[in-house]
């Protein structure tokens, strides 16, 4: 009986560990996207770097969770709810690491800003960054709390992002055909733009797996 | 003995299904690259608009492969070998859904440059997509004969997309500094190659699961 007990803790346990480390892989995330906000608003080669360099413990977090995913499932079996939360880590967790990917990449192109003189134009990609940033924290959380409800609402902002990001293009084409010379730095921040934008599919992404988690059918099916 | 005999034929069968399933979604993506292809050098519309109609068969395909899989999962509960196919069929899905987005992305934008006039400067696209489309076709093969040497020539092959994709950037960045009105074309351009590169990148993710699939350890592991 003891053992038994004790079994069924570790069991636990392991789910829970799981969890926590889409929770922590989330924050380190958020943690990277503040400082997209910051190299980016004081064009901050030192901060850009930093991003690049963390996102080595990103790429490790996933691969402890992939690890621990797979682990969970041959040792474990996992069924019903359980089996559905191990499926849901594996696809998160990889939607998590190529967000971070995007941050990455929005930093080499901050430094290369740099090298192009002082940055401009960027002041509206900031609300951008807040609103995407805002998704994420809103769902982990989301996550954390099983509530597909939040996820559904999470998912419909992302037409709030699409709508930011396509005014915002509409505004550097504008600098391109004022001046040739803004051709080169308005391509990296378009490109920036379209990094931050994709984060937010990728939220919606997120959203989608929570569906899936609560009610073990997939978000396609539910809304046909 | 004949029970038993069944029910492990049934389970090897459900795992071909699987591969097959994935074989299945990568063809398909072929096929829509060889359309994008066609609708980017003609420029027409309507195998623009085929494209995009397509793309619902992809997603049904990946929904089927994850409904499979997790099946097998829960009533199978296949370890060692079989349990990191059922997870690389997860993993290479969700790779294979997002190249098969890129493709409609770029569709989209051959609709919206031919509002603009003639299409131009496509001609070294067709190299990137040629390129692109020969290490989708190896990397399924890689998969099917589970060949990680295979899968690691295809994984060095993406520096080969980077190479042409910077050139053609550049080469972009010319014709939009020589007039403003080629700016709002050339930016369309500029995004489906980024589309097709990124292509390529997902491409390197599924090489780096078939050597997860044949060694059961993960690359980032195999190359420290």
């Amino acid at each position: 009986m003891l053992i038994t007990d004790h079994i069924v803790k570790s069991y636990d346990d392991e789910l829970n560990r799981l969890t926590a480390m889409i929770l922590e892989m989330g924050q380190l995330l958020e943690a990277q996207l503040e400082k997209v906000l910051e190299c980016l608003t004081k064009g901050d080669n030192k901060i850009a770097q930093e991003i690049v360099d963390k996102d080595i413990e990103v790429d490790r977090l996933e691969n402890k969770i992939d690890t621990s995913a797979v682990r969970l499932l041959a040792l474990r079996q996992p069924v019903a709810s359980d089996l559905r939360n191990v499926v849901a880590a594996l696809k998160i967790s990889a939607h998590l690491e190529r967000m971070a990917d995007y941050a990455v990449n929005v930093s080499k192109r901050v430094i290369a800003l740099n090298q192009m003189g002082p940055i401009k134009y960027v002041s509206s990609i900031t609300r951008l960054v807040r609103l995407v940033q805002e998704m994420i924290r809103d769902v982990l959380k989301a996550y954390s709390q099983l509530d597909d409800k939040a996820a559904h609402e999470i998912w419909k902002r992302d037409e709030e992002v699409d709508e930011l990001y396509n005014g915002f293009v509409r505004e550097l084409l504008t600098y391109m055909m004022e001046d040739p010379r803004n051709i080169s730095p308005c391509i990296h921040i378009l490109f920036i733009a379209k990094n931050i934008e994709r984060m937010g599919d990728h939220v919606t992404n997120i959203a989608e797996h929570i569906h899936y988690l609560v009610h073990g059918t997939l978000w396609s099916e539910s809304r046909k």
